[in-house]
């Protein structure tokens, strides 16, 4: 669909970051069973509304080191319990790989880790790039009212690798508190 | 300045590219002798005005493959004699390397070309991504009455020929023909 070796171009919303030439990938809570800190709520929620909590538009870039894949991410606002809504977030699975993100719209957290437990919340807003530096895994996290997008950049070859996630989460969660986003340690991350 | 270890935000404006944290690499007209079609417009306008062309931010990133270098790139509106303002333009010094641009404000295009002789100028507005590919040569053009601002990103370590175009050139301009841009023969390749 794209001619990645003779280029292309491709529309993506400054503000709401959709494009109408491509198709993103969503996610529904459904999909992001056990990612959360409140089971009982996730329950609820996954049962009655299902929501979408994120999409994104993957191009399919080639796997090769030279190339670059690129699109926009956007989380929609809303919460599960007290923990916002956010993405499942991943390693690559080149670890030694960065990725650029600029912040079209909205406003929240890129929470990074690396492996040697080494973590930041870098809170992000409209006009905030955020780099994410080779061997951390990265989560975008949706603290407003509404959606946050961003428009991010990595090597084609990079890959995800969500499954380390998946079984062990980050080391922090980011909650509301009071009405204000909070980040603590995330109760589930020891047991595994 | 930048933690590309840890991570790091960095401010762009999202319509006029520029950042209040980062300091702009400037290019006068005066420092892009020889480039433009008609010597005589480009004497009469650098001797008198010599406008500032475009400015973009280099953050330094790390000379490694799986680092990121992005930013922003403003080329501002005007022209030198029929052609428009325009960017330098080059290649990577590792050729093989990709970059995608997100336009966030302006009109124009994007040149590229590479050294088998393929050409494109992809049409650039404001919301559209236009994808580099390995090997190609590529330079913004202002086709418009406002700022063409876009956002970068390509390999940490990809580098810079911009000699090979500063000897050449390109084989194709773009300059304004009965209020339009056209995309003209460079008449100056042949001769080098």
């Amino acid at each position: 669909m794209y001619d990645w070796n003779k280029g292309f171009t491709l529309d993506f919303d400054l503000h709401s970051g959709h494009s109408k030439g491509a198709k993103s990938t969503t996610r529904l809570l459904s999909q992001m069973r056990g990612m959360y800190m409140d089971d009982a709520a996730f329950d609820k929620l996954a049962a009655s509304d299902d929501p979408l909590v994120y999409e994104f538009y993957e191009l399919g870039a080639p796997n090769h080191a030279g190339d670059v894949a690129a699109g926009t991410s956007i989380v929609y606002p809303g919460k599960v319990g007290k923990e916002y809504f956010m993405t499942k977030g991943h390693f690559h699975t080149i670890e030694d790989t960065a990725e650029a993100y600029y912040t079209l719209s909205g406003e929240g957290y890129m929470l990074t880790e690396n492996k040697a437990g080494d973590w930041v919340a870098h809170p992000i807003s409209a006009g905030q790039m955020v780099y994410v530096p080779k061997g951390y895994a990265h989560r975008s996290i949706n603290t407003g009212n509404t959606p946050l997008v961003t428009f991010f950049a990595f090597r084609g070859d990079a890959g995800h690798d969500y499954g380390t996630i998946e079984q062990k989460g980050f080391r922090k969660l980011v909650i509301e508190e009071g009405g204000k986003p909070v980040i603590i340690d995330n109760p589930k991350w020891e047991e595994k």
